[in-house]
């Protein structure tokens, strides 16, 4: 390695690029754990980031830190925080289960970095040392939960949910717009009674508000934080008031009501609320792929298919077939809806396989866990934007269909009967007649009757 | 057949078993559905007898049903929900995707028990139609879905959360009667700081807490009830109160705060609120999977294993190995876990797959939903019973892990640093020497010092 | 309890029924594992006693049995083969972890059927001990996974492929019908250019060939037996060629090549072979649902919806609707297949757990693995009979559809480039022209090129 | 944005930046699916170009494409192949369900990069068309799953099954070198009969070597290519000969027996082989856990936990606890067994999702199917270099245990009888002796009895 330095840990000597900031800890883990392309994800390196952050604020609030190092090491946290230091972090997320060497790269990368803004030289001047000065009153075990919940929470909150609150409005406004628009019902996908093309939106907004809840009472569950905890759940070799005050710390640098965990052993060893919050994301997933798939068929044709909607048309959709266009967002959701469903399982057998005093699957928890929060933000953002927003109703198509249906016969069934209703629809169907035709040539009842009990606008 | 007799309904006659009081419908349905040994779960028929019953009591109520027929149908629906007439409900889950096969063959018992209690004779009579009366102002569509949620929150109100409370007590009173007891923690499943055997039972009563409270939380989107959208949603056929009355009726019954869905469309094509429900079961699960793993581990041996425990011998554990005894409430208590977790793909995968106005994995969803229900409290309950109850500490054994493990210097790091500490622990495990004596070996502080600093009580 | 007896084993006395023939450790189960309503599947019943007549003839055939006994366990266990003590098999799937309760039951109820059948009273006399002599050389560690594979693939052979290969000609027989109508395709639910119907049914038949080969290349995993490894692997206790002539006795009894397990340590702790069988009945489900998808759309309808087929009417579709049908068949086989993808996360979770020298998951696995062979034989059995066989294409709609398609376009592209091909058919959709018209107003073709180039019988 | 130049597509001019090759298509999706960081894998962009190079020969070949193209259109694919054009591949997996929109990236970026060869200017020049040229004879619908399997079967000839062959082999070594060590066994974390530590790798090695045997197994189903098929499978718009001819080109590039599928329908709608491969892979991953699981255990410890055996040392463990060392190699191994396994769900909801002649969830199978062979192949290498090659048999340890354990009790069972051993190990167990002195003391057999039955040595 050209332009190298020697940095060490308890293993000794190792030889480092000396283009980045990393330590010792860092290199071992990229060299042992070259493992694919899956790194740690941004969203995670920031929330850690934070969590340093509030830890050498009450670190040094308590006294704890020497005094000269703190205004380095809060400058250098700042500068991770910007995002300037991204490429200081590269490791795998498949590592150590506990995170411990990505815990380490934060440690090492703030620690040169403080030297070098006091003025020392990488890997000779040693005037912090990452785990007694920054990861001081910390242990992997305690901090990376805590970024865990950090940094699922922030996005949640401030992505996840305001894009689904946009999608369920959007909705709204088609709900109210096709709210007079009177359209044969398919249950079984089969023919059935009537109801209006609003109604079906209001339908969505309904599925979505429903899972839209489902996180929001979940989330609460993610305020508890592992901090505190230190290696075991006990707070050996960190300060009793340690993990109240970083929590109120985090809280305020974020905006989020976080609380220390009333009982770290959990904390550390179980990931209850990780699980929960990422049931209620596949609760949003299901309803999406409902959604996704019902304006999928609706828009399908557009000679040969349902065709009750148009979407708008945002691309050529086929290499081969000139002029073809696809509800190409319904697909993109689909596949992100079916991923999360997948990343549940992953995520429920992590959580699942803790041992004493710690779960060793941290990684691959925060890895889908905040996948999934990524693709159904994003995802849903573009949905609404490039499909949602631009549906519009093929209103003679709609009238077709509901000119055409049989099902009208419900209407019947309370004046006349089931058994009577069913012959009249099977003898329209063999006979290829209208309903109308159908039930009056059944003999059992009259013109007026009919066109006095079957009126579509009264049935919805 | 010998002893039988002809039913009817729109497809015409077909013989049904004389000792039976099913109709025609249910009669085909066992036939062209003659797929495997699951049939409807015995906690369905009875929530959906319940659900009849507040529909007969509300069509009375509004004088929508004959007077004459009232009478003999609320006997026949009270045999039901008595299980006298367990035997004829007959049908496989893999039926219709509505669950209307089994929606009818509750309408046939009934209408025909009511004819018998009228006096009349089956396949004769016809005093009453399961379709016009019985399913009156009803829709397998929102019956189905209705019966659902009340079976579901029955069982979990009444049996799974009691259940998981008398758990979460058992395992308080071993926190409390653990607390003294000292013992080396483990990360990673190797030696890490001590905490005491309390500390590890408070954490799974933490974890059981968080579940706990995760269903709790969940639940009340099951208060929601289908019932009054009939056939699409739209409620037609029925009584405009009727979904409101219905609920009120079923609220009274069940003394669970049902009410009406307040968006039917939602409550036909999605089952959102079941999802969610399950997200929080798999939450339990995960929960009961490190729980019960580790009262394996911690019990194992008897003389070549951890043995830090010791659970009640129930029964011989081995077919071959004489006097061998097993974790086995442990492990019927995993597979359960492992079930529930299967169990919530096969739950997301149905409730994804609803088109337009229904979701047509209706009988998949309740089956697998049900048995997650029954197999988590009844395997909690034994678990409880028969080996939660017995635990007891093997203080021997604890104590002498306790004294061998090297991490308490740990205990170190703060006054001598991490590299140093690190070295003593190195040069204990490779020379085999106990940490005080590598400790005075390495220079770096006395044995005053290191009796000072290390002591377990004080690091818990 | 009246009417009972006093049990023994090595735990001591208990009192069991005198109405049936188990003993004290399947009495014990019963007690401390009352769980559920999952019992042991009859399929697993039967192949365990099919292993211990094998094992019975085996140990005969060595000398090791006392002669006395041979006789009478023969008949008794043909007893239990013929189907007449299935009620003596009433244990939980939630239970020991290696099965040994089932064994035990099985041991219990074998001996004392031939203490019986010797003239002894039962709980008196003990000519015969349960674990001494009918479990001769045997353990429940090579017992039950024998027997897991003996169920598994008889069911396999004997029905799921060969109702497997009915459906697969039953599709043939479409394909062949349905190879002179021209119909149009669809991709991403758009139109796309056209194919046959019979050509869409010959996908179904390679869909499921690649499934049928898939099972049949994964079925040989299971034809190595654990049988002859005893408590370990090691084979304690058993004469050293007791796996594999117990095996041959097998293959002897089923006429299936079975063989002894060539390493029984991985045949006790690990369950590979029904992993990958079972990911190969999860490609069959993943076949069968994307078909009976596919016919579920294609005659939907029947006035509203693609109507391109038409299925039998089996029975009414709705309590509500009446003379409605509903693709009830495709609905039943999609919940199995669902249910499929769900056991087989089960399985791999379960088949992942084993520690050391066992896997204890075994009755979950085979709870999972069994009941997915026997709805996915009788649910393709019921398709094939009630739906598949009654297809019918609907020619009306289907040539419709076809004539007012817009993607034969693209056999103009090779002639006039996919830009201009693409112009003309965005022409066509705009201005509600047909195909030909809009081409030949662009004026980059003639009539007589049009009629040339565009010719569906020449485009599939 | 600065330095940019217009592109042109059917939908019209967009402006793309004048740093990439790509054209309209490629810039539409990148504004229209900016959802999250998953970008298409490197090995399938080679694939897929591989792939555009092989139709590129056989077009050339049948005569079908301008001469003059050819040349430039080779130049740029090997470009492709050389990695130079990494960068100009960044769109996203969430994108269309055929993955049509990289198919267009690959066809805009080699046609102009062949005009920038030709000496044309980007966005002036139009010497190439990426549709009628680059894609002549193609759809995405055949391109994209072609491109699936060759990717994936090179990934898995190439690197996975030799990374697995060379774990096997690093596991035999340890079978031999440990085949004179016998230590106690573990059925249900209890002890058990005793065995050799050799016959437990011999285990992890028959494990393997079935989950290698059901990989190569299934992988012959991934030879059949798509390509032929075009648009819907009927081959419109390509040379009859297109299919066989490029299939066996894409064999000589590859060295792999790739063949033309022989029914292109299901080839473009099914993905039956991906989701039977993945069912293997899941095999490996279920043995995979149960391995590194077994050793976790075995060298747990290093004090107070089983420490059977000892792995490396690679790195410091703990950033709180000095010296602390883990079996991290195990644990990313685990994790990445999960993950397979969570992928392994969301590639059978994607496969059973087509829709009559496509499958719209391509990019999300290709995704999940390649990442779980890439994280695979990659964490056994690790784990076979820096943790299975350095594991030591920890003798001392193991002996200790051997002589502790009471389970050799098993071998006087054929002796004295199934009750009376039990009493023997309980009478041991309870009054703390060794199993010599509870046997003796028992009367049941002589001192020179138990020293001639009971020797471990003879027992395994």
């Amino acid at each position: 390695m050209e332009n190298s330095r020697i940095e060490r840990d308890s293993f000794g000597a190792i030889e480092v690029s000396g283009d980045h900031l990393w330590g010792a800890q860092t290199q071992r883990s990229l060299k042992q754990f070259d493992i694919s392309t899956e790194t740690m994800p941004a969203e995670f390196i920031q929330a850690l980031a934070l969590v340093k952050k509030a830890c050498l604020l009450v670190n040094m609030e308590l006294g704890l830190l020497p005094q000269e190092m703190y205004e380095p090491l809060l400058l250098a946290v700042d500068e991770v925080l910007s995002g300037e230091l991204n490429d200081e972090f590269p490791l795998s997320i498949w590592q150590t289960g506990s995170g411990t060497q990505t815990n380490m790269n934060m440690n090492e990368v703030l620690a040169n970095r403080a030297i070098q803004l006091m003025g020392g030289e990488l890997g000779k001047d040693h005037f912090l040392h990452p785990n007694d000065d920054v990861n001081l009153g910390q242990s992997s075990n305690d901090v990376i939960p805590t970024a865990m919940h950090v940094a699922g929470l922030s996005k949640l909150k401030k992505e996840l949910l305001p894009t689904l609150e946009a999608l369920i409005e959007a909705l709204e406004v088609k709900d109210a717009q096709f709210s007079g628009i009177i359209k044969v019902g398919r249950t079984h996908l089969q023919d059935a009674v009537p109801l209006t093309l609003g109604q079906e939106f209001s339908g969505y907004v309904a599925q979505l508000k429903l899972a839209h809840k489902a996180i929001a009472l979940s989330m609460p569950q993610l305020y508890e934080l592992a901090i505190g905890g230190t290696a075991v759940g006990t707070g050996i070799n960190t300060h009793p008031q340690f993990g109240e005050r970083v929590s109120k710390e985090i809280q305020r640098l974020t905006d989020i009501p976080f609380v220390s965990a009333p009982n770290k052993f959990a904390a550390l060893s179980g990931h209850e609320p990780i699980v929960f919050v990422h049931g209620a994301l596949k609760t949003l997933a299901v309803a999406l792929m409902k959604i996704s798939s019902d304006i999928r068929w609706m828009s399908s044709g557009p000679r040969s298919g349902l065709g009750e909607i148009t979407i708008p048309q945002n691309e050529p959709g086929s290499s081969i077939m000139p002029g073809k266009v696809n509800p190409t967002q319904c697909e993109a959701l689909s596949m992100i809806c079916y991923q999360v469903m997948g990343n549940d399982v992953t995520i429920g057998l992590a959580a699942s396989s803790g041992n004493f005093e710690l779960n060793v699957f941290k990684p691959l928890i925060l890895h889908n866990f905040l996948q999934s929060i990524r693709i159904l933000g994003d995802g849903m953002k573009s949905f609404e934007l490039y499909c949602v927003r631009g549906i519009e109703a093929n209103v003679a198509n709609i009238e077709e269909f509901m000119t055409r249906s049989l099902m009208l016969v419900t209407a019947l069934s309370p004046h006349i009967g089931y058994d009577r209703s069913a012959m009249i629809a099977k003898s329209a169907y063999q006979q290829n007649l209208s309903l109308r035709e159908a039930a009056i040539a059944s003999g059992h009842l009259t013109e007026l009757e009919f066109d006095t009990w079957v009126v579509p606008r009264n049935l919805i």
